[in-house]
């Protein structure tokens, strides 16, 4: 197995005055983003009992090994019997693998067993969980928590992830009101600052400081290492570049499922960033220094009050 | 004053065993990369003085607060006493100011002064060198220290910056090698490993691994800017966003200059990237995931060769 990243220091029943949030919690797909939930609410004393699927046997080893799970079974195996007294069950997979997931649960979700997911599309899977969960489509509590980190997989995990760090709730209109307080309270216990947003403005907004970025430094990264002297360019790539495109590497299958879940928006994007391109290309063209200086002022401006905001938030939330 | 950012810790004269490498240093622009290169010669007992030239009175006055200069003239100042004796000549100002400093120092230049310069591209600054110098353009020694930060000015100046950092030097067929060799030895003495490279290849390498990043970023954070729910958007910016978007902090002036004084290459390289971008675009927009996940997965192996290959570089340095 891979050293884990961060083991879990004090596995439930500790001593910390906690309070359990989550009884029962089944997470499908124990990588990063759930791995990490799991170990947070662990450390935090808000979850009795964690049961990982996934499709990997050596992942789920290192999820055992990790101190994530207490139970894992392969995605093949016969696993239905964990989630009718499942509290929450979390979709952390793949957005392509959704629909298939949400149909292999749906049967068999008990009364009160609440389903949500880590997308970081909203929109779609929303469509997706309709689709598949039927009766039970109030049940399910669409999340995006914004977190990530270009490592992958159990070994990953880490209890800190989370920590003033945002999570995005978008209910549909037949969300259940109790169910979206479990998912509240879930990731409240992570260290998270939960907010709500409609679906189509989060897929918007994350299509343009999110997805974009994302497709930008994949297509940079990839154009440079398709070319002849790809080597002597890397050579020089210096602190700016590297840190330009450290998005560039996570997960392809991820990111393949990101971009074509948002396309609408994430092409929509695509669009503004060329037509802003191809703006201060003419500007370069011509010489136009005066336009060219406005513009870097007003970005070098932009991205300062961003440093300073977010700052402010990381002091505000220690 | 602002505070220093680190204040030069032993001055020269001190206890170490060194070797004075410079004994006469004119800065032309004290800021962030000529006041580092001044304090990593101090602190490596390399320089026996320096004198500063800069624009701004207040900036001059933290050069010297700083530990950084023993002397300090305004621009309009008369300085040019100070050149006749002097071993290196830096000029470290924005490119576009190059031709007129260039002109300014020419008929004060000692016949054993080195002049040498920090900008970010090559060819521009050769030619506008040999337009000014003349006779004296032998003596000019074109150079690139592939370091920075998106802080600026005297008080950011790091007698570390440049350590285990890339200077590149790209001589003109007419070029001193005694010359070359003493402003290599000059940046070898803060801790650079020096490397030369034709001054072509060099503006064609660095618009595709510098420049052109910096164009995206400030693009992006323009255009996002420019909207009216700015604000929406950047209260939802991750870590990611904050990396990919760093370099679009830096200074307006410089990246004017660079933009213009590499306009060629940079065009070209701009040009490349639309291409790609519009073939990642088509995959998108016609659901090709495999095609999607493909390009991700070779811009991850590259990006995850270069991280791997910078921790080498680094960790051969220490």
């Amino acid at each position: 197995m891979r050293a884990c990243w961060r083991r879990c220091p004090a596995r439930w029943g500790g001593e910390r005055d906690t309070v359990t949030v989550v009884g029962k919690l089944v997470v499908v797909g124990v990588g990063l983003i759930g791995g990490s939930l799991a170990l947070a609410l662990r450390e935090a004393g808000a979850v009795a009992s964690v049961v990982g699927i996934g499709r990997s046997r050596a992942n789920l080893d290192d999820a055992k090994a990790c101190g994530i799970v207490d139970r894992a079974y392969r995605i093949d195996d016969d696993w239905r019997a964990e989630l009718g007294d499942a509290d929450i069950v979390l979709i952390a997979a793949p957005v392509a693998q959704f629909a298939s997931l949400f149909a292999a649960v749906a049967p068999h979700l008990g009364a009160a067993t609440v389903v949500t997911d880590a997308g970081s599309s909203k929109q779609d899977v929303i469509a997706a969980a309709r689709a598949a969960l039927g009766e039970r489509f109030a049940q399910f509590v669409p999340a995006h928590p914004i977190a990530g980190s270009e490592r992958s997989g159990a070994a990953a995990a880490d209890a800190s992830l989370y920590r003033g760090r945002s999570v995005i709730i978008t209910p549909a209109a037949e969300t259940s009101a109790s169910a979206v307080a479990r998912v509240e309270s879930m990731w409240r216990a992570t260290g998270a600052n939960v907010s709500r947003l409609d679906a189509g403005a989060h897929d918007r907004i994350f299509a343009a400081v999110s997805h974009l970025p994302h497709i930008l430094a994949h297509t940079l990264v990839a154009d440079l290492a398709s070319r002849p002297n790809a080597d002597a360019l890397f050579a020089q790539a210096g602190p700016g570049f590297r840190d330009f495109t450290r998005i560039a590497a996570s997960s392809p299958e991820m990111w393949r499922d990101v971009a074509l879940g948002n396309r609408d928006a994430l092409l929509a994007e695509i669009g503004a960033f060329s037509e802003a391109l191809a703006r201060i290309t003419r500007s370069i063209a011509a010489g136009d220094g005066d336009a060219l200086e406005a513009l870097f002022a007003r970005s070098r401006d932009a991205r300062n009050r961003l440093q300073r905001d977010s700052m402010l938030r990381v002091r505000d939330n220690e």
